[in-house]
């Protein structure tokens, strides 16, 4: 019963990962999950890749204490049971714990994603020395992970950090349906940005493409073009809005800013600039997350390591 | 050690109650603070009250067990050091824990005031039911209490609530200086509406005096003045995007209303339909303060009970 397995279901790949007790990556192995969206087929797709982590490690299955497992949308941390994820997966109440222990035969542990992306910076990353911090995911969408008192913080109904309705000064006022972004994300979010260019684009404004993801946006404001300054100004400041709202509510000093948008570096130091222009008694501090890509299958070894607790 | 006693510092006036171990309230006396403003002064009141009460209800004073005080600032409740108040009573560092165990010679624990009525409502109030929920305080300014797992949450430097600076959709975007309301006190706070209102006014545009408190300005609102009812409309969408938001972050289901503006109940019911409005999966609650202006005595009482906990 020396180590542990972590499970990352993304949108597009599921990666596996071996760690010993301190959670050291001692292995990993990805798949595809394009076309596999149903749980059952994740779920069987999980067990292969655990059995080929622990054939290359030479472990048997007994030496595993515990598998954790994140999962991409609202989650019973103490059922095991995920509640609904986002209209890619389609997932409504799956009972995902009692299934990868079916499927494996060790304790299973669940949570949100963003959740053990919190969890794991905040004990393998930068929110070591930090008892509360809040892990801010923008990709496609966006979501943030609360740590307080040292504890993950999932909320009433488990869905604490749901940030990407916030509602901040030059956000859409318009509600929003189910299914579509929220006001925060439709300005911050990768799916909102690659709208907004796609809205404001003319030949007349820029030489570039129609078709930019969030990153290339950032990239391009880089390098000068005036449009995308325009919508990178936009999402830093309605994140450092939403970033300077959440340290007054929870008086968090620590903002770790992950996922594939959240990682630009551009992204990070004009949002920090707007934060300290309004910045009174304290000053919220934003980093780019240290774990980067693996922030979520680190949390999920942490969860292997020490179960759920609330 | 049968009872307890309570006492709410506040700008006008200082009120100390008697309870029995129950927190039922057995005596109660107040004193102005008018002029009285340094904490050496405001503490010998508190010891007159109490001996008044004492004196009162023939209880010697070694049947107290302790002493819960509510102060109108940034406290730290484990060393009982008020850290800051408002330019009112000017406090810096004020070690009002250890003044009152000098004054009156048994245990004091000290908190924030508007804390404090987050917990009389989690405990003697409409929180009763429920493990979470978020105290607001609108009165002169904004601020907010909050309860998490049935404790309060104080934030790593004690400043967690701090919601008058919360940048929300038709707020001032203007950084605010040290000593001037925040964003969201400017519309939704009583000296914020006070100085709209003046600055709105015209002879043209209303009958009424250009002199209003904020709860007037909401009695001519509910009774048809135009002007009126633009500020009463603004504050209501004002308080309810910052409730909303509240609530995507904590997951809170309820949120309790008090203070003298807080507690009008037009300005409860416009900001519950725009909250409404918005709404996606959950749909926070509204409700105006059971206890009224004895919320933070009986979190007072409550801190007395069960001592500061982190």
């Amino acid at each position: 019963m020396t180590h542990l397995l972590g499970v990352d279901i993304g949108g597009t790949n599921l990666r596996v990962a071996l760690a010993n007790a301190n959670g050291e990556i001692a292995g990993r192995v990805s798949a595809t999950t394009t076309n596999v969206r149903d749980a059952e087929s994740v779920v069987r797709k999980i067990g292969e890749c655990a059995h080929q982590l622990l054939r290359e490690t030479n472990l048997p299955l007994n030496r595993i204490a515990a598998i954790g497992a994140g999962a991409p949308g609202l989650t019973n941390a103490e059922t095991g049971v995920v509640i609904a994820t986002s209209y890619l997966m389609g997932w409504r109440d799956v009972p995902l714990k009692a299934m990868l222990e079916h499927e494996l035969g060790i304790p299973a542990y669940v949570e949100n994603d963003v959740n053990l992306a919190a969890l794991g910076e905040s004990c393998f990353g930068v929110g070591r020395d930090c008892q509360e911090l809040v892990f801010l995911a923008i990709g496609t969408g966006v979501g943030a992970g609360i740590i307080l008192k040292n504890e993950l913080f999932q909320g009433t109904a488990w869905a604490a950090g749901e940030i990407g309705d916030m509602l901040v000064p030059g956000v859409s006022e318009e509600p929003a349906a189910l299914g579509t972004p929220g006001p925060l994300e439709g300005v911050v979010g990768g799916e909102g940005l690659r709208a907004q260019w796609r809205l404001h684009w003319s030949m007349e404004k820029t030489p570039l493409s129609r078709e930019l993801a969030a990153t290339q946006i950032f990239d391009a404001a880089t390098d000068g073009d005036a449009l995308a300054n325009v919508l990178l100004d936009r999402a830093a400041r309605a994140l450092a809005y939403a970033i300077s709202d959440i340290a007054l509510i929870l008086n968090t000093p620590l903002f770790v800013l992950g996922g594939s948008v959240g990682l630009h570096a551009a992204l990070r130091e004009r949002t920090q600039s707007v934060v300290d222009m309004y910045a009174r008694r304290q000053r919220p501090k934003l980093v780019l997350s240290a774990l980067g890509g693996d922030a979520q299958l680190m949390g999920a070894i942490r969860l292997a390591q020490i179960g759920p607790r609330r």
